[in-house]
This record gives structure tokens, sequence and C-alpha cells, in this order.
């Protein structure tokens, strides 16, 4: 009952300027919130629809950026990690490690991540019904490590398209670990932009209200100076100058459910 | 902008006395909570899964129920209608004329629907995409009649199992017309218990959070004394003592909704 | 074990001499390949997407153009009823009464249709799990018809598609009637061309091939001289002058199911 | 229009002698029917559904194992590979190097497989469209490889199922690339045996035969002596002694299909 954390940052780091921009932004927003922040950036997109996509700064570079972002703006950091190679040298500037979505079954990756004793914030893949999300908290589990994330973000339903299923937000929680709904990814359409995913932004307010109403731990978005021209899912990112306005009511409706006891149907 | 309408009743009418005293029970609470009421209630289920399911009273002994809970205890009514021929005798004691989602593209139902004059509550199809139920709507103002309600109430997603999109709210709220969200429906599993649809009663609390969130016009709940004996629909029905505490909260969320102005990410 | 018997004709009554053009086309078609063949338009579409959409003839000049290709040609004669008020009309004329999938829960339909005594194509919902389908099965068998079939024509798959699962030929054919594969229905792209469903007819061979080699008992086709500039249906309708070779090819599929044994697995 | 190709073996390599004795039963089986055969075994399998399911003996024995089946029965290989740092020694190995379908986007693996010049089958991913796989194509392609067998294994269809949409393998055969349909993975229920995927073994004779008869160039088939104690994919693996009566079957409407003509509609 512990009000949501935001986990918010761009899809990518496209430059290093850039990046602190955001998080200098980001960190303003909150704090003026009283909200807590955990800044995300990915240094590689392993997995973008086609191979000529922008991919970030890779490992090395990426990894000072953000090292850079939670020293000056001390901010925890998270970002997702796509191989075992790269797990140690995550670990050790991350507070948070993260599996995507399309790998949340792949049991050597969490293992090693589960095998680092950091956080591990574990994304539903587009397939999983949530009932089948223990699978892989077990794997994580295995290593003793039991500090664990769920995220949804959203399920494939028909193609080209996701539906978020907020029944899976319930499901998830009382499996006994903190829920993070991704608003951001949970509005892509994939692939349907030819050569890219494609998104829409604009129901992201409404989805993440949705959410914070159902019950969340956190919630994730992708944000950006200007989504339009970002280099990695600027369709679905939320411009910087709009987060406040925004975050401010979510946290309303946050409070709302916090405060107010679930009033959910008992049997009694 | 309105604080939302709650539309609430037994699935079907089992007896007067039970239909009665769920409309009374129903009054107390919306009276105390200054939430406005519309009663629901079925004279005739036509489209149960099973042959031998209970269907009702009927037409005739099913209006002269709703008739006396209209003058008992001057509260609007709704029903719904399957057939053409059903359509004057119901729209004579009916306030606000509802069509089953199965059947809203039955173009001479909406037709003959739309000329009676009344409002209508026009159901998604669990088989139609949000922007498709505008083809229902114009079938319905083709007759002049723009007193037009939509309600959503999941859609099919895989076999026995429906799934709320919270975007469709957002959609059909855009086309300008009244948004219902019927949560009791949308957490039916269709065929899901064998001869009947099986539901999750444990849900609607959730999903109403939700949809309350993401801004409606309106909430449809089933809610029956004792739902595990209900004749229809008991697994997804509200315990009629159950509803004040919920309504409540509910009524939280979509104050914060409507007072807080959307917030919507917007293109400027 | 019996050859499949081709279903066929124009979605809807445009006008009698073309009606009467078609089913005579057909009939030399499938006399010359030695199939059996009932022909089929509708008299009244009654669930078209728009409320302009040309609906057929109506009942009673729609009746009299079915009767007379029925006296022309020798042809037994289905079409599809949507309404208990035009179920006796229907069954003076028609050999087999279809069901539109839907209203297949509507349960007086199904008892009216039941009650005529005579054989009825009972269409699965886009909504429901082949094993559902058994309610439908039920409610027309409760009237002491058990002369039904079982139609598969597309199940919902996310918005404005549908998707056929070749596993329910095999569940629905196993509950002991004979199955009817309706393959131009298959491809229809419910609501994708906006005011009107748009159709994938360059995937109706395909289709038609795999269902006969997964075992089927009568084939589904909508069938038009000029598809382009049909009034109903066109985008998803086959061309009548291609009609000959593709049946050709499909019933050499069901000869090589249907002599050769299902070869399944078994469990010993 | 070459016949098609078995691409078939265990699922896993349980141990040296029983992969062996499969490997001999499907050689003698091809021979006898004049079909081509690829040998297929998993030396580990990453993403088992718990984290305590059984694996494989590991790269280095797995690849001997399957080393001695090439030599001693004279059979191409096929393995799956889940990591750029395994992909040379199994290039060494294997004839056909296979993508799994949940790391189909995963940009390193493919463009790593591509950069071996071998024969690469990319399994399309439960959550993709057809026409998405096209992205992936252009990763491998960029190297300059386009030896690509593109592979068809069910689409998610809501939670726990898969459904086989027989227009995907039109579409990908359309691309120009050869087309493989899966069928013991296509009847996986994910998940939907607790701690594993169950599956449906009852219909991978069904959706073969529909596949050969839509048009394939290689048919995959998980065969096992005892598939009831198989340590892996059990539930939808072919017993050896039943794989001769099914292939035999599914060879005629590969040839009904390839010398017939597709006959599909045409825009003349």
């Amino acid at each position: 009952s512990k009000q949501l954390v935001l986990i918010a940052g761009p899809c990518a780091i496209e430059d290093e300027a850039l990046t602190l921009r955001i998080a200098e932004g980001l960190k303003e927003i909150t704090t003026s919130l009283g909200c807590e922040l955990i800044f995300k950036a990915s240094y590689d997109k392993a997995n973008r629809t086609s191979v000529t996509s922008f991919r970030g700064l890779g490992v090395d570079r990426g990894l000072r950026v953000l090292e850079r972002v939670s020293n000056e703006f001390e901010l925890p950091i998270i970002s997702d990690v796509h191989d075992v190679s790269q797990m140690d040298a995550a670990a050790a500037v991350l507070d948070v490690l993260q599996i995507p979505a399309f790998l949340s079954r792949q049991t050597d990756l969490l293992v090693a991540a589960g095998q680092t004793g950091k956080p591990i914030n574990l994304k539903k893949g587009q397939f999983l019904a949530p009932w089948d999300i223990q699978h892989g908290v077990s794997k994580i589990a295995s290593t003793g490590n039991e500090n664990i994330l769920l995220t949804e973000r959203g399920v494939s339903f028909g193609y080209n398209n996701l539906v978020v299923d907020m029944r899976s937000l319930v499901i998830m929680r009382e499996m006994g670990y903190p829920v993070v709904f991704d608003a951001t990814h949970s509005v892509q359409l994939p692939g349907g932009a030819g050569g890219s995913s494609s998104g829409q932004r604009q129901y992201v307010g409404a989805l993440s209200r949705a959410a914070a109403a159902t019950g969340i731990d956190g919630l994730f978005w992708e944000v950006h100076e200007d989504p339009d021209h970002a280099l990695c899912d600027g369709a679905n990112s939320l411009p910087l100058k709009q987060v406040k306005a925004l975050l401010q009511q979510i946290l309303e409706f946050d409070a709302a459910f916090k405060q107010g006891g679930q009033g959910d149907i008992s049997d009694d």
C-alpha cells in the first residue's frame, strides 16, 4: 500500500546529453510531486523490428551514461539485459535488472539475473497467461533471490495489436510480488508501421489511470523531449513536458486505491 | 462530466417479491450515496447457454413486475428486447430499451428500437471492434432517434474467455454518446461451466474501478441477494450486501476522473 | 465417408434472372463433376454492417425466386432464417433451414427451426468455442429433430479479423453431425472496409483444400458472376467461371481423405 | 513443387542410444516412402516452462550425439541455437540452424546465424503476424545469406492456447522461401499442464493434412518411441510406430497439391 514508483526515461540512450536532460527533467517532476523515480533507458535494443533500426550506444558506452545519471541525479537505474554475457557488467552499474518480455521464458537468462542478487523486473511475455509468469518467478527464485517485480505490458490480441487484461494485475499481485504496469509498451502496435512498431500514445493516460485504480506498485513510461523525432518507440513515448500533469492525476488514483481499501468482492 | 449512473438489478426476474426486495435495497444504497439508479432485470433470457436454463417470467408477467418496481420505487427501468414483435409492449413500460450484444448487428431490431423514440442502450457485440459499433449507432439514428448509450461488455479472447479492452471506452466516448461499462458480464467465462457460462465475480471490483478511472457515464452490475443460488448468471453477480461499499469506492474514482480533467496526452 | 456436398450460390438474391443464371451454372459444373449441390441464396440480409446496405428481395419475393430455382433445376435449396415469424413460410419452400452464426444462441429461433422437422444447418458463432456448439445442438434436438448440420465460419481473432481453427472441424464431427466448412465467410474481414465487411477471396482455395483434407461433409461457397460488382459480400465471393477448376481440385482432397482413412494418432 | 521434406526426431536428446534408435526408425520409414528426412533433436531446451524441466545433454555432448546420427545414418541434421556464443560450435556439426520462435526477433542471434553461411530455419514467433516474419528474414539476409526456411508453429489465441492460421502458410510462401509446418508444436497448450506445456497429439494428423493441402515444403514432427514417458513435449509427440501410416497419407495430400496446381482464385 506504498505509493507507486515511477519508472521512466527514454526508450534508448540516443546520446549522453539528451539522456541527462531527460533524467534531470524527470527528477524535477517527481521530486515536486513526492514520487519515487527509477530511471530507465536501454543501452542496446536487441530486438527491434528491423535490422536497420537504431539500437543504442552499446553496453560499455551505454552503461557509462547510466552511471553518470545515477551519480549526478542520485537516481536508481534500471535497464534490460538480453544476454547472459552482459549480466555482470550490467549488475555492476544497475540497481534493477530487467528481463525483456520476449525472453521471459529463457531459463539461463533468468537464473543468471537471479544470481546477481540484484532486484529483477520480469516482464510478462506477450504470449503468456498471467498465471504462467509463476514459472519465470520460480526460475529466478531458484537462485535464492526473491527480490522480483512483475511487469504487465499487454498480451497478443490478433495480429499487430495488444490488449491489456487488467485482471492480470490482480492475479500477479496475488502472487506476492510488486506489480508494474508498462503503459507505453502496452499501446504498441507490433509491426504496425511496416518496418517498425507503431503506437497509440493517446491511450497511455487512460490505461495508466485504469491500472492505478486496479492497483499497482509501479508505473512505467517511456519519455522523450521530442517523441516524434525519437530514434526508438516515439509513437508510444510521452513528451517530457506533459509528464507532470499526467503523473499528478495518476497519483490521485493511486492514493484513492491505497487509502480506500480495495473493496473487492469477498465470499463471506 | 456528470457523476456516473448505476444500472443494476438481478439478471432475471425470478419472482416478484425477490425483484422488489432487490430494487428496494438498491434504491436505499444509491439514495444514501447520492447516485442515480436505473433498475435492470430481464423478463426473458432468450440466449441462455442451455435450452433447459431458466428464462424468466416471460414478456407479460415480467413487464408487470417491472412496472410495479417503477411505480413503487420511482425508478427508471431498463430491460433487453430480443425481438421486434415485443418492441411496443416493452416500450410502453420501459424507460430505456436495451439491445443484447449478440444482436447488435440485427438491423430490424435496431431500427424498431429507434422508432419507439425511447433511449436505446446498444451493447457492443463480443465479436465487434469498438469503432464498428458506429454502424449500429447509424442504424438506430436512421430513425431520427439519437438518444443512444453504448455498452462495453468484453470482447472474445480465445475460447471461453473475454477480455476488456479499456481503449474501447475512450473510442466509444469520442463518438459522442454516453458509455456504460457492464462489469458483471465482462467477467463471464462463456460456456466455461459446461452447460452454462461461468464467471469471475472477484474481478468485478477491479474492472469497475479501472473503467471509472478510464472514464464512463454508466456502470452496470448484476446484483442478487444470494448469487450462489441465483437462477441466472450467479457466478458473476454481486451480493446485494456488498454493493454499498464497492459503489462508494467506485464513485471516488469517478469523481477523481471527472474533477481532475482527463490529463490525456495531446499533440501540442 | 460420402463425397462432400457443395452448398453454393450468390450471397443475396439480387434479381431473379441473375439468380437463375448462377444456379444453372453451378448445376452444370456439379453435374459434370458428379458432386451433389444444394443451392443457397439469402432473401434478406438482416445483419449487414450498414443500414444502407442492400438486403435482398425480402421474404415473399425471395422465396418465390428460390422456389423457381428448385423447380427449374431440381435442386435442394438452403437459406437463412433470422426470425421465428418467418419460419413457416421459409420451411414451406426450403429443403434446409440455416441459422445465422450471430444468432446461434437464440433459443426461440433454434427451437422453432427444429419444430419444422426440416434439416437445420447451425452455423457456429464467431464467439463460440467448438465444444459449445453442443448447446445449440441440444436446443434443436429438444424438439425431436436430430437432422442437424454444423458449420464452421471462422472465430474472432482480434479486431476486424477471423481465423479458422481446423481443430474445430474434428471436434464438431466427433459430435456425430455432418460438418460444413463455410470458406467464403471465413475469409471475411468483419468491418474491415469501413461501412461494410471486406474479404480475402485469394485464401478461399487454400482454406477449402485444408478443410477437405481435415475432413468435412459439406463445403460452402458464395459464388457470383461478377463478384467485384456484387451487392453483397463481393470481396469474398468466388467468380462463377473459376468454380469448376477449384471444385475439381477440392474433390481430389476430399477423396484422398475419405479413401485413405484418417490415419489419425491413436492411443494404442 | 518438390515433394515435402520431413523434419523429425525427439524433442530433446535424452540419451544417445534412444536418439540413435529413433533416427534409425525414421530413416527406415522415410526411405521406404521415398521421402527426404532431416533429423532434429535439441541438445539444450533453454526455454522450458519450469526451471526443473529436463533440458537435454548440453552443447558438447549433444552435438556429439547428433554428429554420430549424421555419420551413422547419413542424415542431414537440424537443431535450435539459443545463443550467439554457441553458433560456431553448432554450425560445425549441423546442416541447418534453427532459430526458436520466442527468439525470432533477436537481431544478434539472427545475424550470427546468417553469418555462418548455413541454411537457417526461422520459426515465426507466437506473437508475430505472418507478414512480420519478413523483418526477421531481412536480418538474416543482411549477412548475404538467403538460404532461409520459414516455420509456422501456431499463434497466440487467448490464454494457454495456440491456433494455426493456414493463411500464414500462403503468405510466407509468397515471400519466396520454403515453408515448414511444425505440426507438433502447433498443438501445444502453452502452460496448459501447470508446470509444463500440455498438448493435443490427436490433432497432429488433421493439421498436417490441412497444411499439406494448403501447400508446404517441409513438415516437422516430434517423434518418440514412448511419448507418454518422454522427458520433453510428450503430450504433443508422435509415437514412432504410427509415423509411417500417417506420413504415407500426408504425402498423398502433398502430391495432390503439387501435381494439381493450386487452383487458387485469380483476378483475371
